[in-house]
Parts: structure tokens; C-alpha cells; sequence
């Protein structure tokens, strides 16, 4: 495995979102900070953990089918301390709600899951 | 508050789910089956915990927007432990993924959960 | 059974498209003329049928979760001559496609299937 | 015409936004001020005007098919100065992007611009 | 007509879909299996022929706006036995429903038909 | 910025929709007709302009997310005198109601507003 799929997307996502993030646009900046604060641990205050609100953005994102959001979500949980067996409950629970229009982007998702493990030079 | 919306919701969804459930149709039987199979604790094999899981199926039905399918896992949420504080963070990464097109569910779903709440004799 | 839901419906439907059809815009005269073009038998000149394209309606009304659309799609696939069995087969196609998230207007739609085989006098 | 269509969707709308304003979800509430921005006329400063605004959200709730958006943004729209025949035209654009799908929301659409019509004593 | 777009789609799918079918998820194996089985030829016992199923599946897969589900249902329609004229007679129905944001898909999936058509040796 | 993105856009949308064109089915052709006719200005006659229309076009695609129909309408947004900061304002709408979802498509838009501005031979 190379590693291609998700590196790709990593240079595409950093090369787009370094553009986003010059518009001087008030309402979307403060969408961008909305945005990243909804996924922040709130386990200390009785909210949930980042772990679990990743698994939820993660989700979200299968179910409204974006690869892009898949992808960034996928590393998000892997690195706030999900497993794959985890993250392929989460994504079964997306694909009954979803429906079989949601395979295309489970399949390219478990690639991705594959790439990630043997990032971090473990077993899928 | 008297419960009326939450009440009947569960009257139209059981007469109807009564009436889905004599179907013959072997591919809708196995469907509901596998439905209900996604949101069993799995935790003790290495998956996700039940509470997760039923936190994984609001966030899905907030996003794609049906009131039915919220108010049933608002329900599940609340058997499976979770707080009232930890389901608000929940529908807040909904919304936020989702958009302001998921704030008249949010309004529904704010008003079940006090009613879920003064069931159980307790606060929201 | 009393036939009050697709009564309702009809109603509804009918007071409605009334009004949308006093419109003096002519893209939207000229869509409603289009959309009951595209069900139209073209099966002499090597097209579908109309019994076909309304079990079409009916798939693309249920993944997209309508149940305005799924009502008059039922109707209309009765009227040309497919049979309930043969509407569950096509709503369990959409259920697999869709999701979980269409259970809800599967549920619905049984009961106006049953309302239907009734006015009809025989058994859903 | 009775106004019974917007009157119940206002007591409803208010009576339901009252709870969520409740919140003490900082997320929630901060998305809420986010989405009030979001229309506030920016033409001063070289952006859209809120008559612009509100075409848009009107346009967006049709084609994302959310009655409780579009009556909103119906009544923001006639607020802001657009004509019941501009406001059509907007609809239309939403029905050829959207689709048949969006029909039963544009037959609702049409009741209640006639409501809006009457209370402010014009005609349609 | 070169087929490379066709080709790399196969090649894609059958690479990604073998990762997938490696899954020890039992809820994921079962969802691909009641899948298959939902477009299986059920007309000896009264339902649908897959011919029709195939139709179905495929004008789903177009109102869902799904690239890769419209490319497999595509093959799947030619395989059943449906001709060129009578997809596009099915896709009519699915801009139709779906609006012009089908538009980006039916334009590929034309010249996807074409491909298909070139292979079995006929004109599109 | 080398004006790649939007030229392949504009070769493979030419390209596919120069197919599209040549079918013969009657209903495909009146609705891409029905189509083009939605952005027309008919300010003259009491309704929008071609410029709101384009703007309500680039909305409805953002919501839909729809790269290949934002890339179309934000050419044409340009065309119509939109400014870019006019068209950013529009895609905040987009962004709040869509949501997060929304975001990739966004960073997409924005290369392209710089691709279409140095076209132009201006500043984004």
C-alpha cells in the first residue's frame, strides 16, 4: 500500500484550506471556528469526550456521503484513540442508516482506514 | 409540559411498525433485523458500547433531517445513560455538519427532551 | 381501516395543486407539464411503459423521502396495474438504497397501500 | 383564505425557538447568532443586500425541502421588499435545480405567499 | 470512444470492493448480501423481474447522485436486457424527480452508455 | 494559479454535454431547455434579474453540493456583474444553512473565484 489516496488528500485539503482561511469574510471565518470547537472534548463539563464526537463527525459524514469529510474525520478518530474495529462499527451504523448509497464511500474508506494503520506501522 | 408530542409518536410509529412487521417480504424482514442488529452493544468484542452507538444513530437521523427516526434514538439515548448535556452536544455536531436546514428538528428535539425528562421525574 | 390518511392526502393534493396551477409563471406551467410527461407510456416507440416508470416515481419519491410523492406514486402504480407484492419488491429496493432512514415512509406507506386494496375491495 | 397555514406555523416556530434560546450550549447558541448574520444586509460594505439575502435562503430551504425555511423565509422575503412575482421566480429556479421532489413544497409555498398576500391586504 | 472511463471504474471498484468483502464485520457483510439479494429475479413468485429491478436501482443511484452506483446499475440494465432507449427513458424520469443537479451525472452516464454499447459491438 | 481546475471543468463539461445535446429523447431535451430558460433576467417583466438568478443558482448547487454546478454558476455569476466579494457573501448563506458539509466545496469555489479573477485579469 502507498499511501497514495491519503496523501493526496491531505496536499489538496492544506493547498484548498489555506485559501479558505485568507477570505476576510466575518461569517465564514467564524463558521471555520464554530466548526472546529464542536469537536472539542467537553468530557470535563459532562459533554462528551472527542473521541466519541469524532466517531459522530465521522458519521455525519458517511451518511451525507463526502469523501473529503470521511477522510478527515477517519484520521481525526484514529488519532483521538479510536481502533478500526471501532471505527467499522461506526461505519455500519452509517451504512444502515445511509443505505447501499453509502458503499462506494465505505469501500474507499476502508482503503484509507489501511493506509493509516500502516502509517502508524500496525495491522488494519 | 404534557407529553402529548412524544405520546403520539409512539402510537403512529407502533401502529405502523405493527402493520410493517406482518410484511412477507423476506428482504424488508432481514432489513430490520440488520437495523436493529447496528445499535447492539458491542464492547465486549471490541467495538462500540450501545450508548455510542445509539448517540451515532441521532447524529445521523439530525443530519439527514427526520423527525421519526430523532425521536426514537432521543429515546435510546436516554435508556442507553446518556445525559441530557451529552445528547445537546451531540445535536450540536449535527447541526454544525448539518447546517441551519437541521435547527426546526433541533427546536422538536429540544421540546421531546423535556418531555423524556419529566417521565422520568428528573430536570432537562 | 378507514381511509382517512390517503383521503386526507388527496384533500390536501388537490386544494394545493389547484392553486400551484393558477400560476401565470411559465417554467413552472411548463415543469408540471413535464413532470406528467415523464411518465407517460412510451412503450410503442421502444420506451417504458407506464406501469414501469411509476414504480420509478415510486423509487425515487422513497430514497428521497417524500410522502407526498409516495402517496401519488402508489396510486398511480396501482392504477397501472402493478400489484402490491410487486410495490414491496420496488419499496424494498429503495429501503436497500436509501436506508434505515426511509423505514418511516415505508411504514407509512403500507398503511396507504392496505387503505388502497380496500377502496379496491380486495385484500392488500 | 383563513391564515390558519402561517398562523400555526409561527405559534409553533415561536413557541419551539423560545426553548431552544434556552440553551446553555455555547456551540448552539453561538450558531444561532451565526445564522441571524448570515442575512443581515452587507451592501454598505460591498456584499449582498438582506432582499438578495432572503431570495437565497428561500431558494435553498425549496431545494433542501424544509417547509418551517421556506415559510421563514417567505415572510422574510415579503419583509424585505421582494414581489409576490419575484418571489415565484426565485421558486422556480429552486424547482428546475430540485426537481418534481420539490413540488409539494412549492403547492404549500404558493398557499402561504397567498396568506402573507392577504395580511398585508394586497393581492396575490 | 476509448472506454477508459468505464474501465477505470471497473478496475476501481473491483479493487476496492475486495477490501471491503475482507471485512470480519458480520452488520457490513450481512447489509452487502441483502444488497445483492434486493435485485434478484423475484417474478416466478409474483414480485418484480430484475430487468425492472435494475431500472429501479439505477434512476435511485441518479436522484441520490452517485457516479459509481449509476455506473454499476448501467451495466447491470444493459446485462437485463434493457436498451439504450429505454435508459434514457428511465433517466428522464430520474432528472425529472431529481432536477438539474442530475444534470452533471446524466451527461456522464451518456457517454458511460456509449461505452457500453461500443463494447457489445452496437451503436448507442 | 495556473487556471487548471476550471479549464478541465469547462473541457469535460463541453465535451459531455455536446453528448447529452444529440439525444433524442424529448423529455431530456424540453427539460434543458426548461433549464437555461430558469436564469434568464426577467426583470423587465417585474421579475429577478439574470444576476440575483445566478446567485440563486450558485446557492441551490452549494446546498446540493454539486462541484461541476457551482463551478457553471459562479462562471456565470461573474458574467452577470456579481462581484467576488458579492459571491462569497452568497456562499456564507450556503455555508450556514448546508453547514459543514459544505466546506469542501468551498475551498473548491474559492480556487476557482481566483482562477475566474485572473482570467479576468483582476484581483480576487
Amino acid at each position: 500500500m502507498t499511501g497514495k489516496r491519503i496523501d493526496e488528500f491531505r496536499a489538496a485539503r492544506t493547498h484548498a484550506m489555506a485559501r479558505l482561511m485568507q477570505t476576510e469574510h466575518l461569517g465564514i471565518k467564524r463558521f471555520l471556528t464554530l466548526d472546529s470547537g464542536a469537536y472539542r472534548d467537553s468530557s470535563a463539563e459532562g459533554g462528551l469526550d472527542d473521541r466519541t464526537k469524532e466517531l459522530l463527525g465521522l458519521v455525519a459524514s458517511a451518511v451525507l456521503r463526502c469523501d473529503d469529510c470521511i477522510n478527515y474525520h477517519l484520521e481525526q478518530c484514529i488519532k483521538t484513540g479510536s481502533t478500526p474495529k471501532q471505527i467499522e462499527d461506526a461505519l455500519n451504523v452509517a451504512l444502515v442508516v445511509g443505505g447501499s448509497i453509502v458503499i462506494p464511500h465505505l469501500r474507499r474508506a476502508m482503503l484509507v482506514l489501511d493506509e493509516l494503520a500502516s502509517e502508524r506501522g500496525g495491522a488494519a
